[in-house]
């Protein structure tokens, strides 16, 4: 077989533990002997093991004179665990296959270099699409120590996501929504508004056939005005986290105390920022983040600057309308040139609907690449 | 090669004379002698000769034992030219693929009934896949007596046409508004309202590196309110059909008196209703229509059930805004399910954008289908 075919499917061994290891970010490993697959492994819980520990211990013996295939540079340095480096030479691996170069720029390369130096053949940059799809997130965390949002919309072909009315059920088709759960799964939290959830009461949890991480469900709610009766405070699946402005009224915060699920963040300022939420998020280790709002909080974020990944569900319906709800709305820009530029970097049909991403223009070859 | 190659190439030279050949359908044909093409041909203006006629003529005395690949069924009746089926005879072909049946149920299938019964070997539905891409708009102006109606839009990822200044340029990339001309070439006739001639003053011209034909340009116009010095009436390139209500003022009507390629068509009501131009159009050969209106006139389609095709250029820009404009405006529906249903049949990336193409729900195998 190839070198892809095996850097392949270390790649779906990290992509099955995506949403699940945060603050890391995800990795697989495969380990071949002379054209038999000996071991493989994903790193699948913070604190654990290591995919290439996990795949070397599979592997034992068999490990001697094998290639290792891995999605992200191996560490070097001694962290919760000892470094993958070490316990690749001493299982006497002979040939190492990455794909992405560890993202911190104070670290990058010296992984590859400590194997280099002990006599290992190191081939970097294999498979490098893979990559650029599946890092861009986490690496932007750990370079700006935010969550690294996507906004998700979905609407018809005419651009609405709801009657004048609000009514908006349902826009997509039951494929559509199935994969919204899907990206519930991935995301480390989930963010919404009080006027959502005063209008559309969701649960915002993790709803799949097998199952599902929920998303730590956070709701911007400047008054906090979220009723005791909604389902994020009577639902006790998932954390919620509200975030109040300032000069939200001290009883109301009272209200929450009960609900051990429940945390209020009170900003210091009246309203609420969404840099500040993120910088929040951030610290406390959320590093994916899907908004899932109306019209004026998704309006928040593209004004912010802070959407680095749109994923948009068009179903082949068209509504008309002149007053029904669309995507994002917000301020009103005076000029067809104020809109923000991005890149589609893939359509899919899903079932009827259309799935397309599409990310800030310029940032779509973000992954870091080897030297 | 094979059969479908041959029928491929047949249905290039169908596409290329799309928008010069109404009120017939288009029609490609090749002959092949023994794996070496000997004749092509397409009908290329109403009332000359047919493509088999054209082929055969190229082919002469090659066409003896040769296999002859049209894309729609063979006449047999006696029109503006003899029938096809007799020229097939006498040039001595001896096998023909026939991609569709003629749309008309009265005359469809029997010429090919009257080639087999000559004795010759037809074999029918050869790449059904393209003809269900070229066929439908002729076919339905065939089955109705209505132009077949393609509904253009262009707007952001957020739905967006135009800011609520109605400032517009430019939605979509270069590449995007050439491909618009194409859809003018391929049209017979382009469709806009007063509001739009009165903001943006288009020209609504084909303007293409190669050159184009322009679409004749209809202007729904209630009250005669277009200027005289708007580009549609200054501009004499294309005709310019204005439509406008019983009541409208006689005196304007006379403004429009000097222009020859102007034509005022007065409706029997002091509205403009959608299928009262649609039969005007249809009588008057009009097979083809595109309508590039504002939120207005396209709603007024859509609530009229008149929408047969729309093609949607999506941009990867986001504008925001409440107020913004929307491709679709008009009446506001209650509910999400009072949307129409349609069916994505292509998505195509163009340049920077998507070009996403849908019928309504229930169309999109509209083709008639052999027996
Ligand atoms: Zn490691
Ligand atoms: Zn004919």
């Amino acid at each position: 077989m190839e070198i892809e075919h095996y850097m392949q499917i270390a790649f779906s061994l990290a992509e099955g533990a995506v949403g699940q290891i945060s603050p890391n970010p995800p990795v697989g490993s495969v380990i071949v002997n002379h054209g038999r697959v000996v071991g493989m492994g994903a790193h699948l819980r913070a604190g654990e093991l290591h995919a290439e520990r996990v795949a070397l211990d599979m592997a034992g013996n068999d490990s001697v004179g094998a290639d290792l295939y891995v999605t992200l540079e191996p560490c070097s340095h001694t962290g919760k665990t000892p470094p993958c480096t070490e316990a690749i030479l001493q299982a006497g691996i002979s040939r190492v296959y990455v794909s992405t170069l560890d993202p911190n720029p104070l670290v990058s390369g010296s992984g590859i270099q400590r194997l280099r130096d002990a006599g290992i053949d190191v081939q970097t940059e294999i498979c490098a699409d893979l990559a650029r799809e599946l890092y861009p997130p986490f690496f932007h965390f750990i370079q700006t120590k935010q969550p690294h949002v996507t906004l998700k919309t979905a609407m018809t072909l005419d651009g609405k996501i709801a009657a004048f009315s609000g009514h908006s059920k349902w826009v997509t088709s039951e494929q559509s929504r199935l994969d919204v759960h899907r990206l519930r799964h991935v995301h480390d939290a989930i963010l919404t508004g009080s006027k959502t959830i005063l209008h559309d009461n969701p649960l915002l949890t993790t709803r799949l056939p097998q199952g599902g991480l929920h998303p730590i469900r956070v709701v911007l709610d400047t008054h906090l005005s979220t009723p005791m009766t909604s389902q994020v405070i009577q639902n006790t699946d998932a954390p919620t986290w509200i975030f109040c402005g300032s000069t939200a009224p001290e009883e109301r915060e009272l209200n929450f105390l009960p609900y051990d699920h429940v945390e209020v963040f009170r900003m210091e300022k009246p309203a609420i920022i969404v840099s500040d939420i993120l910088d929040k998020l951030g610290a406390r280790g959320i590093m994916t983040l899907l908004v899932e709002g109306g019209s004026s909080v998704n309006a928040s974020f593209l004004q912010a600057d802070a959407v680095d990944r749109i994923i948009t569900y068009i179903a082949p319906r068209l509504l008309g309308g002149t007053d029904s709800l669309t995507p994002i709305g917000g301020i009103n820009p005076a000029l067809m040139s104020d809109a923000k530029d991005f890149v589609f970097i893939k359509t899919e049909q899903l079932g009827p609907d259309l799935k397309v991403t599409a990310v800030p223009k310029g940032s779509d070859s973000n992954v870091h690449r080897t030297h």
